[in-house]
C-alpha cells in the first residue's frame, strides 16, 4: 500500500509517497508560489531530481502537476493513479475536537473548518489542499492528521491560561500546542532506541526548527508544551518573538504607532533570532557571525539557549524528573554547538553531554556520556512516516 | 535617627517610621483614598490604633495628616518633626538608569520622570509623593529606592526579549523585574539563617502575593525574574495573568471587540485566580472554594502551583541548581497547603518540604527535611526595613 502525504501551505505544497510495506520514500517533493508569478515543482523520484516552471493557479493546479510527475514514465514514483491507496494530510489546528487522526468526511471538514479561527493562516490551506486532493482523488480514503492532536492529553493547569474561564468557554482559549507528529515520533524512537517501554520514561522533546517547540511527554503523553494558542509562545524562534510580557503588545502599538495586527505580524515575521541579531532568521548565518565576533549574534543565540534551557528545566520540575532529552529539526538536527550550548552547566542535573558523541548531524545519536543521568538524543524528525503509518492504520 | 518610609499609590499612601538604632518600628499606617471621597488615615504607634476620616485633596494634605499624626502628643510616634531625620521613597520603576538607591536630586527626579513611560500607573504615584514630601520635610535628605535596582544585575541574554533590538534602544523595552526590595531582603535573610555566606549560594526566591514574582539570586545577584517590562509577566497573580502566547492580545481585541487598553485592563485587573476561579482574587477565598469542591478553584490553585513550580525548575536549570528556595509575602509566608502544592513532587530533584515544619505562618522557618539537598525557607518580607536601611546609609 502506498500512502501519498501532503502538506499545503497557502502557496506551497509539500508531499510525499511513501510505500508503506517497508516505508520507503518512493517520491517527494515541493510546489512554491502557487497562484503567484514564477509557480514551480521539484520533484524527487527515480534516482532523478527534476524541476518543472509552469503557471499554477490554484492548489488543484499544483496537484495535478504532482501526481503527473509521480506517474511519470521518466521521473515518476508508480505506473499510475490507482497504485496511490489513500492521501494523509497535515492540518495544523485540530482545536479540541480532534485527539487522533481521523478519515475526513464532510463532518470532519466543517470541524476542521471551525478550526480555522484558531489558526486563520494555517488551516485555510490545509483545506484548500483537502478540497484539491478530493477533488483529483475522490476514490480514495483521506486522513488528516493534526499538529495538535498529541498535546489533547495535557492536564487543564496545564493547559488553561491565567485569562477569565469565560474566554476559554466562548472562545477556545488555551495552551494548544503544535509540532505534536514531531514529539510523538522522536519520543516513541528514544524509548526504541534506549530499548525501554515509553510507558516508564519521562522524555523531553526539543524541536528546534524555524519554528521551535518544546514538550514534556510523561509515559507517552504529552503534558506540557511551550507553544500555546498559537505558534507564537514559547521558544525564540527564526522570526518568532516566543514569550513575552503580553503588556509589550500595547507597548509597542502606542510607540510605534501600529495597530495590532501590525504588531501581531512584526512579532510573528520580524522578530526572534532574526530581529535580535539584526542579521538572519537562519541560525547557521547567525551562528557564522556569533564566530566572527558579532555581539548580537553572539547574545541571540546564547539568549536562544538559555531559553530552551529553562524549559527543560521546567518541565523536568513539572514531570519530577526526566529520562531522556531527545533533540530534533533543522536546528536540533544539526547545530552541535546550540546543542552544547543548551546542555552547559546542567551537569548538577544529572545532564552531562559528550562532546565527542555530540560531533554529530542528522543522524540518531545517543550524545550524552556513558554516566549521564539522563540521556540526551539527536533524533531526525519524520512527521510524513507518521502521517503515512496514521493514514494507513485508518484507511485499512 | 529616625527615618520615615513612605509607599505612594494613586490614591494611597503607607508610611513607616524606623528608629535605625534598633530597627523598630515606631509609627506605621495607611492613607486611603486620597482625592476621593471617603479618605482615611489609619494610623498605628504609641501602642494604639486611631482611624481619621477627613477630606485629603492631594498627597501634599494626605501627609500632613500623617505628620500630624505622627507628632501627637496622644497617639504619635515622635515629640516633633525634627526628630525625622530623612525619608526614603519607594519608587517602581528606576529603569536602566538606577542600580541602586540614591538620594534624590532635580537630575534624579528628571530620571525618574523619564522611566514613567514605563511605569504609567505607578511612577507619577511615586513622584506626586516625592513633590509633596520635599515640600512639607525640605531640610532632610529624601532617598529613592527602586523596585527594579536589584534586578539590573541580569545578564543581557536574560533581559532581552526576542524582539528586534531596535526596539530595545528606540524604547527601552527589555525585562526589568520588580519586587527586587524583597528578593533582596529574603536572599539575604536565607543566608544568615543558613549561616552561609550569600556569595556562595544560588537561591531561588518566590515572592507570592497579590502580586508575584520569583527571581533566581546568584551568589548574591539577581540574574533572572519572572516579571518583564511591566508586573503583568510571570506567575498567575491574584488578577494579572502572567504568560500568556503574546497573540491572545489580538485574539481577545477581535473577538470581543475591545481595543487594546480594554484587554490591558482585563489582562491586568480582571484575570488571574479571579478571573480562572470565577470566585475571587483573595487566595483565601479560592483555598476554602476548592475544599467545598469547587472544581474552578481547584484548577485555578493547582495551575497557580504549576507555574510557581515549572519557574523554580527553569531557574535550576538556569544557575545549574539551587540551594535554597524562600517563599515570602502574603500567599508564600502563609498558605501552608501553597506550599505543600509547589514543591510536591521536587523530591527528585532534592527538594523535599517536611509537612510538619511547615506548618507555619509568617514566622522565619527552614521548612525542608533535615536530609533535603535544597533548603526551604519561610521568610516574612520587610521591604520598608531595606527602604529605611538604604536611606540611612544614603543620608550619612
Amino acid at each position: 500500500m502506498n500512502v501519498l502525504v501532503i502538506n499545503c501551505g497557502s502557496s506551497s505544497l509539500k508531499y510525499q509517497l511513501i510505500n508503506m510495506q517497508n516505508e520507503e520514500v518512493l517520491g517527494k517533493g515541493l510546489v512554491e508560489r502557487i497562484g503567484i508569478e514564477g509557480s514551480k515543482l521539484t520533484h524527487e523520484a527515480a534516482g532523478k531530481k527534476i524541476v518543472i516552471e509552469d503557471p499554477m493557479k490554484d492548489h488543484k493546479d499544483a496537484l495535478k502537476h504532482v501526481l503527473s510527475a509521480l506517474v511519470d514514465k521518466d521521473h515518476g514514483a508508480v505506473a499510475d493513479m490507482s497504485e496511490i491507496s489513500a492521501v494523509g494530510h497535515r492540518v495544523v489546528h485540530g482545536g479540541e475536537k480532534f485527539a487522533s487522526s481521523v478519515v475526513i468526511t464532510p463532518e470532519v471538514m466543517d470541524a476542521i473548518k471551525e478550526c480555522s479561527d484558531l489558526a486563520p493562516l494555517h488551516n485555510p490551506a490545509n483545506i484548500m489542499g483537502i478540497d484539491a486532493c478530493k477533488e483529483i482523488l475522490p476514490n480514495v480514503p483521506h486522513v488528516a492528521v493534526f499538529d495538535t492532536a498529541f498535546h489533547q492529553t495535557m492536564p487543564k493547569d496545564s493547559y488553561l491560561y491565567g485569562l477569565p474561564y469565560e474566554l476559554y468557554e466562548k472562545h477556545g482559549i488555551r495552551k494548544y500546542g503544535f509540532h505534536g507528529t514531531s514529539h510523538k515520533y522522536v519520543s516513541d524512537r528514544a524509548a526504541a532506541i534506549l530499548g525501554k517501554d515509553i510507558k516508564d520514561l519521562k522524555i523531553i522533546t526539543c524541536h528546534l526548527g524555524n519554528g521551535a517547540s518544546i514538550a514534556a511527554v510523561e509515559f507517552g503523553k504529552s503534558v506540557d508544551t511551550s507553544m500555546g494558542l498559537t505558534p507564537l509562545e514559547g521558544s525564540i524562534m527564526g522570526t518568532r518573538c516566543g514569550d513575552i510580557d503580553p503588556a509589550i503588545v500595547k507597548f509597542i502599538m502606542d510607540k510605534e504607532n501600529l495597530n495590532a495586527a501590525q504588531v501581531d505580524s512584526l512579532l510573528n515575521k520580524q522578530s526572534g533570532i532574526l530581529g535580535m541579531s539584526c542579521i538572519s532568521s537562519d541560525f547557521r548565518d547567525v551562528e557564522n557571525a556569533a564566530n566572527e565576533g558579532n555581539e548580537l549574534a553572539q547574545v541571540a543565540l546564547s539568549a536562544f539557549a538559555k531559553r530552551v534551557k529553562k524549559y527543560i528545566g521546567s518541565y523536568m520540575a513539572e514531570m519530577g524528573g526526566v529520562d531522556a532529552i531527545v533533540f530534533t529539526a533543522g536546528l536540533g538536527e544539526n547545530s552541535i554547538s546550540m546543542r552544547e550550548d543548551i546542555c552547559e552547566g546542567l551537569d548538577g542535573l544529572g545532564i552531562v553531554i559528550d562532546k565527542e558523541k555530540n560531533n554529530v548531524r542528522g543522524k540518531e545519536t545517543v550524545v550524552s556520556t556513558d554516566d549521564s543521568k539522563v540521556k540526551i538524543l539527536v533524533i531526525p524528525t519524520n512527521e510524513e512516516l507518521v502521517i503515512a503509518r496514521d493514514t494507513a492504520e485508518l484507511a485499512k
